[in-house]
């Protein structure tokens, strides 16, 4: 039997972890870290120190390598899900290794396990070959990182807002009848793809990080600064997480 | 000088806080509680044990009552922009008070600061009669309770998804192109107000709390069922909140 951990660690602030995740830690037998590429040398160094801190001595930390996805495949969708099927497969593998008795593992996940992250669709890949249960520990997420920092709330008095990816802004426009849009997972500055007048825009990269940079005005006055100001950020740190909120004056 | 921290306390869980959230109250000269009616007794235990527990000695704890709406004016906007007015000024009372020399005050909010709720909004009132600075501590939202609780991702890939009010989807039906919703301040299962076809629901009551009720399935299947579980804990308990996440198939 293995209890498979998803525990939220907060969006890049060691100070983010919970009560609930840090009980959550110590209470696992295995820690199992997937490098990827993605993950750039400052966050893997923010996740050692969070593990050296929080740990108890008994629990094993196991990092393994995550199978690549074949970005070749044309159709988007079966290739992630061919790809989750692969980490699904090697996640199976460690624990087999590792705890072949059972027992509890858990995975680190910067933000929120439910957004925009896949562990939760590669968790309810397994418990094919053994019986698996899954819980999750809630994180502090990177939208919850951007609006502390602005200090500024997330929906105007008692009205909708809509999260979305720079992929779907870039290719759909703004969302009809949205007032306030939060962006993620944006690798090109999508908001250049927008009519700016009326449109407000508050950015944050490196969100809930020391090193977090924000940006806020109209977007017309403040766009062409964010694509500079991130490209600097990008070429200095070698990587860059970014995120922004939109709001568009009188709907 | 006042600096002024809303610190996001978490959904209902006590362990949902952050170490960010423990250090900024022990740094705190005051907490100004506002007495509420829709504060219930039961919230009320849970954030008086969170004081107990985090607050040191030195730091007083005053509560105060809170203005109340004019629910009789006919602009809702208006009405809640006098309101806001007139619990700043109780603010700016309290703190003159408390602090004549200024120092750090914080308000212990539900959730997260930025998400559906109004305390942002009463603190950019303040600063007219004394320089104020405001932090913003990021908190653990009814969101990610909810779908923690039922170890459910938010988005599905690469999708976005919007989080609106009961009253806006009783008003305004489905949002147009929107595959999952999150709905919030819904008093009256406004998802009764759908065509079920095709709708999946996953719905928590007290979510993050030890009271938490979860229901989910097909809308059409269990719809029925989540609002006469709802009527009976509201009963039971004197009060709910809840929360849901509903899921449209194939856009």
């Amino acid at each position: 039997m293995i209890e498979l951990f998803l525990i939220g660690i907060g969006a890049g602030n060691p100070r983010h972890l919970t009560l609930q995740a840090i009980a959550a830690m110590a209470a696992l037998d295995l820690v199992l870290i997937p490098r990827k590429g993605v993950e750039k040398d400052d966050l893997a160094a923010l996740r050692r120190a969070i593990c050296a801190e929080h740990l108890p001595e008994g629990v094993r930390v196991v990092e393994f390598d995550l199978p690549r996805r074949d970005a070749g495949d044309p159709d988007y969708r079966h290739g992630v899900d061919a790809w989750h099927d692969a980490i699904a497969a090697v996640w199976a593998r460690e624990m087999a290794r590792e705890l072949p008795a059972g027992g509890r593992v858990g995975f680190l996940v910067w933000g929120d396990p439910a957004l925009y992250d896949s562990t939760l669709r590669i968790a309810g890949r397994l418990g094919r070959a053994r019986p698996v249960t899954t819980r999750v520990i809630p994180g502090i997420t990177a939208i919850a990182a951007l609006t502390s920092g602005h200090a500024i709330p997330l929906n105007t008095i008692g009205a909708p807002f809509t999260v979305t990816t720079g992929r779907r802004l870039r290719e759909g426009g703004w969302p009809a009848g949205a007032e306030t849009l939060v962006v993620m997972l944006d690798g090109e500055c999508a908001f250049r793809s927008l009519a700016p007048e009326g449109v407000s825009i508050w950015w944050s990269a490196y969100a809930g990080m020391a090193e977090e940079i924000r940006l806020s005005g109209p977007l017309a006055a403040v766009g062409a600064e964010i694509v500079a100001a991130r490209a600097a950020a990008r070429a200095r740190h070698g990587w860059i997480m970014d995120i922004y909120l939109l709001r568009r004056e009188g709907d």
